[in-house]
């Protein structure tokens, strides 16, 4: 019995309790909200201490980081490293998306250290395991792609990108309607890849249904991937990214017939203007599905500001109603990021999540904010590190930049208007 | 004879000729947007080795730093190192705020290196010249204010911040009205200190006539400066910001007439949703004169990341039409800028401009994204370095991230999207 099911049948299961808890919401506003398929809660069966998190329509919007090993650095311990500082940031859900060395270790030491929800993306490793035997990504079978959905759903994963609305028609087409980039998502291009080489239909596109199975008897989250999404602003919101949307939503739909939670993943690369029609559209198509983004960047050429360009788009996608945001680092277009980069880019998208949630409407986000100013009209310094959301930089960069430990700040030092006001506005009024 | 006199008289000058050039706008244009108070030329007559600059509708959205010493920090020669690094990073115009120290060789050695326009506020001159004669910051005269603005005029200072929109009607106003934080504007601060104290109205708004003389004697731009600017989402776009820019529209209707060009400032702290409304009524107000903002931060709680908060703000704000965006660093709200935090502050910005940039219409703006995505294409490292906004970070992050330097990236290795459509996608189309 998935949430989904659950809920349809009247249930308020003990993970709708911990979110609706999490999110100040009544719990039978969060049953509803799943039941139908409004919101979701990815908690696999398997995955052994996880804290339920609630993504879609009215809740806090979430933050994922992406982890893994890359053919480059391939060793599986940086990862648990940068699992860490993403737990340190308030990560709310992260993904490995591990291509290099032990992908299994990598992936179980993830789950097993990872209290928020995890995800992957089970092509790449099918695409490995055919490398591993000497063949072409695009020579695995359906048999050992499913297969490894079954074992990665098995272990305990929350929620899987798969990338089922890449369909021949679409590939095709694309072939005679040329994009500047073509396909920038990785599980696209190997599915069509897959699709041209073998000349056949998308597996998980036909047979969807498999899948639905193996997703129902764990309880994982269909994350339905955007294998066309635009690389470049000159790509963004074309035909092949609609098309590709419209085939996402009808699986939605025969996704929440079946019992299985489902949300859909957007773009991408889009110029700012168009970020807000991106988000109304994919709500209409996809029948309200929680809208999982990858930044969107608006603008390709940012290379060692992507989080910054991402932050940007973040927070108009999710002002515009966009659910959950797939950080972005410095190192993007560039390498793999460090684990300093994963903490820039964590922090650049809570910071997104953050601006935009202030103007969704849960009026308990901007207590902190609120908070905020009254701590800094009394100049608190210790009430403003805490409500910082990063107390720890703020408190390193308040200490680095005080050397005097004046109750002011040294960009202004006696010149501080808040002591200036307070002195000559406030004490008349009183 | 200002620009604005000389565009009123039909004279194209050389700066409208430089600005024209480098905006890829006809000079009559130029002329008819400067004539009509609808782009400004900070451009001071005694700045020498100046590359003019113009800020307003149609132009390039530009990015200025704020550069200064304090109390905490009064070496002149740190601010002239981040003049540099400024430079370095296609800054667009400076401000020289000290405070600290010898402020005088500090401002002309500013003017003499800095070929971009430079801006002060040149109250706070005159408050410390007041604390070295042991005088409090309010017991300042109107004519040591004065004093202090002809002669930074005199030395070349392209644009001045007054608050002369900080009324004794407004001050009286706020007394009864209270806000959270006040007046978090630091010029601000001081002028309605000094009404409070003296008891009497803002010089700068009750002799705006001597401040236009002073003006029109070496084309100094005015930037009416918003000295009740929120400094909180609580108190943004409340009534006592919107009166004051009420009066700054009737200032820019007296400075026009005088042949003064005009730019007008504006918030601040301000929810991601309020942003548009609030250049569409400062547009408005103040007969289109050109928009200069600070941030605006979409939250209170980021310390440490203002940089970011005012990167989605700005993105917004010009989209909506701000013409210009004072850059926040990583250090705002907790101290003195580094040398680096300067750099990330400027990026961080120019980011912000371009993304609103690649919206706002100029076709040019964006074809170095065009450029980029074709460069990504065909894996042309290169190229995506040379046409990355800072070609030195992104050139740094590649190679740190590249060990093997392969053709693809680390992120990826031969799993790379990009290689993967070339193969089977493109091939196929040849």
């Amino acid at each position: 019995m998935t949430q989904l099911k659950r809920a349809l049948a009247g249930e308020i299961t003990p993970e709708m309790q911990k979110v609706a808890f999490q999110e100040k919401i009544e719990a039978e506003k969060i049953r509803d909200l799943v039941a139908r398929g409004l919101a979701v809660i990815p908690a696999n069966k398997n995955h052994r201490h996880l804290s339920p998190v609630g993504i879609g329509q009215g809740l806090r919007t979430k933050v994922n980081a992406n982890l893994g090993t890359s053919p480059t650095f391939p060793d599986w311990k940086n990862e648990i490293e940068k699992l860490k500082i993403s737990l340190s940031c308030a990560v709310d859900a992260v993904m490995d998306l591990s291509t290099g060395g032990d992908i299994q270790t990598c992936r179980r030491e993830i789950i097993a250290q990872s209290p928020v929800p995890v995800g992957t993306v089970p092509i790449y490793e099918a695409a490995v395991k055919a490398r591993e035997d000497s063949r072409a990504v695009v020579e695995m079978t359906p048999d050992e792609l499913f297969a490894v959905i079954a074992e990665q759903a098995a272990q305990g994963v929350d929620f899987i990108t798969v990338h089922c609305g890449v369909t021949r028609r679409i590939v095709e087409k694309l072939k005679n309607r040329p994009r500047v980039l073509g396909i920038v998502s990785r599980g696209g291009s190997m599915t069509a890849g897959w699709i041209l080489h073998n000349r056949k239909e998308n597996p998980l596109y036909e047979q969807f249904d498999r899948l639905l199975g193996i997703c129902l008897a764990h309880d994982v989250t269909l994350s339905l991937g955007d294998g066309l999404r635009p690389g470049c602003l000159d790509d963004a919101t074309d035909a092949a990214q609609i098309e590709e949307l419209q085939v996402l939503g009808e699986l939605v739909q025969r996704s929440r017939a079946a019992g299985v939670q489902v949300m859909v993943e957007g773009p991408g690369h889009v110029p700012f203007d168009q970020i807000a029609a991106n988000v109304v559209l994919q709500k209409r198509l996809c029948h309200g599905a929680p809208f999982y983004v990858l930044g969107p960047l608006v603008t390709d050429v940012a290379p060692g500001y992507d989080h910054i360009a991402a932050a940007i788009g973040g927070t108009a996608a999710a002002a515009a109603g966009a659910d959950f945001l797939c950080y972005v680092t410095p190192a993007e277009h560039l390498g793999l990021p460090t684990a300093d980069d994963v903490r820039e880019g964590i922090m650049a998208s809570r910071v997104a999540a953050h601006a935009a949630d202030i103007v969704k409407g849960s009026a308990y986000i901007r207590e902190r904010d609120s908070a905020m100013a009254v701590a800094r009209r009394d100049l608190d310094w210790p009430a403003q590190i805490k409500l910082a959301l990063d107390p720890q930089k703020a408190q390193e960069v308040r200490q680095d930049r005080n050397p005097d430990e004046q109750e002011v700040c040294s960009m202004c030092g006696e010149f501080c208007a808040i002591d200036m006001v307070n002195k000559y506005l406030h004490r008349q009024d009183d």
